[in-house]
């Protein structure tokens, strides 16, 4: 039901979805039955893979999360999130108010690390792939550990959503110098490095990084993250504008870009980042879609959804958390060795 | 002597902007005297308004800065700096090695703020002109008091440089919200937002308002700064490329490309940043020009340096900062208050 758009985008792009999926695939829909059931009248090859679980009542977009979190029991952002804590589902999958579905999944999955809230993960196109980069707002301080956690979660999420054996991993910073930045990113440097967690660690990475491609995982703390991505979204937009305007401020540049437009609109199309978002850190898959999706962004948004739910995901996490408490003792024993 | 080209590209350069500034503006030329009076013969106009002083040998790019710091003295880049202290000169301008004249600046000059090292400003184009961004990487820790120092020196550097009265000055935060961000830009703002210090001061900004223009000014600390300002080139120049890519990828898109050449480079040349950067935070006025810079970009360089020299920046930079004491003494209480 959720999006800017609800269900005239949500069952078009759920049946545009499903026929590029294997048939152990199945989908619940959440949300008013009547409507879903006559939205999917029209489909009845792709209806036979999916249950209407009905809701009678929805999280409204603008709706605060705190008043979401009160209220939220039976809708179906709510019934959709408890179908994954009850087993009922692999991955629930959302466009609707973003900060409820954060809240409502903290409440329902419980965390699985010691963050204060789902970490949030941008996929950030570059000339050869997409760099996955976290945590982009959620968390604002993070210590070493916390960054140590973020990049678990984040090589782990690179593999499942994009067939990655062995993603690399790097740890944002001012330089690649061992003795470069503050305290915690060096820190989370040192227990990287022991080895003690499986991962393809490379190492300081610097901002132009993101999007040279140079590692597949980026890892930061939510402050730095959310103004980098921003500064990024700022720069990418300033850019096309005065592109814009230099293209069509004569007649042979406006011819020129007339015959280059089919070029600029594959251009714009790669520069818009995949539609589909994890929430990192809950017992639990969930993705956010954004608002605004079509019914194609969100059939991309559902494959993403799918592809992550059949992987190994939550287990690999899990199996690389286990580590971490050995990881962290040597480091700050080396820590007060130094001192 | 500095820069990748030393005199070659200097002489020209300030033979080039001698003419467009006030009769009253001199040049102290530091370097080998015999080169610099041979590049200048052809030149007796421009001649006139320059003192040559003889430095028997300089410091290399690729010297480290420690090492620059051991042997500097006597050096043109050292005696440049030298004479800033000693009163000869008003401003000092090199486009030589960057940590050795952030160490020598600082050795000579000495800090007139707690920072640790000079502040490092950034300016960053948008759509109807340039926003200072402070600090991009000098000073990775820093607390609220630094960031006020940053919005003080940033605020004078942006008049001076810019001709702008009044700049605004924004906060760099994840939101625009009082209760966003971590302690120490919560703490600023709080400082700021009380009017003890003479700012136009706007409050938070975010990311994407650095290339918006939403407010002339904006601080942070060198970790985030750092990040921001190279994730930002990373982001153009991943989308320069791509561009490239795609108005060449056929036949009839080449021909728009070619169409569109002029505007373009137009565009591209509205992307690169002003040539000349100042060194914040010291006792008198040392600006860095990008080593690379040709005689037409150093002779910008040369223009910024001279607006800056003549303009009241030192001395309202203090004005300032004799205020700050009193506007961090309440602002600890309140924060006491509030505990």
């Amino acid at each position: 039901m959720g999006g800017d758009h609800g269900p005239p985008v949500v069952i078009p792009a759920v049946v545009r979805a499903i026929a590029g999926l294997p048939e152990n695939v199945r989908f619940l829909l959440h949300g008013d039955e009547p409507t879903l059931t006559a939205a999917l009248a029209k489909h009845p090859q792709a209806a036979r893979r999916m249950d209407i679980r009905h809701a009678e009542r929805v999280i409204a977009m603008d709706e605060k999360p705190a008043q979401a979190l009160r209220r939220g029991k039976g809708t179906s952002m709510w019934n959709a999130v408890e179908a994954v804590r009850d087993g009922q589902a692999v991955a629930a999958l959302s466009a609707g108010n973003t900060g409820a579905l954060n809240g409502i999944s903290k409440l329902i999955l419980r965390m699985c690390v010691e963050v204060d809230r789902p970490a949030l993960v941008a996929s950030i196109p570059h000339s050869c792939g997409v760099t996955t980069f976290l945590d982009v707002g959620a968390n604002v301080d993070c210590d070493a550990a916390r960054l140590v956690e973020f990049a678990i979660m984040g090589e782990a999420y690179h593999r499942a959503a994009h067939g990655v054996a062995r993603p690399t991993v790097g740890l944002l910073n001012v330089g690649s110098e061992e003795m470069k930045g503050h305290e915690e990113v060096r820190e989370a440097n040192r227990i990287l490095r022991q080895g003690t967690i499986d991962l393809d660690y490379k190492g300081f990475v610097e901002g132009d990084d993101i999007t040279a491609g140079s590692v597949q995982v980026v890892v930061t703390d939510g402050f730095t993250g959310n103004v980098a991505l921003k500064a990024m979204e700022g720069a990418a937009k300033f850019m096309y504008g005065e592109l814009r305007g230099a293209l069509t401020s004569g007649p042979v540049t406006s011819l020129g870009a007339l015959l280059a437009r089919s070029s600029l609109l594959r251009f714009r199309d790669k520069m818009s980042p995949p539609p589909a978002a994890p929430l990192l850190g809950l017992n639990g898959i969930v993705l956010k879609c954004h608002g605004g999706a079509d019914a194609r962004d969100f059939a991309k948004a559902i494959r993403a959804a799918a592809d992550v739910a059949q992987s190994g995901f939550a287990a690999e996490i899990e199996r690389n958390m286990r580590r971490l408490p050995a990881a962290l003792a040597p480091a700050a024993a080396s820590a007060d060795g130094a001192a």
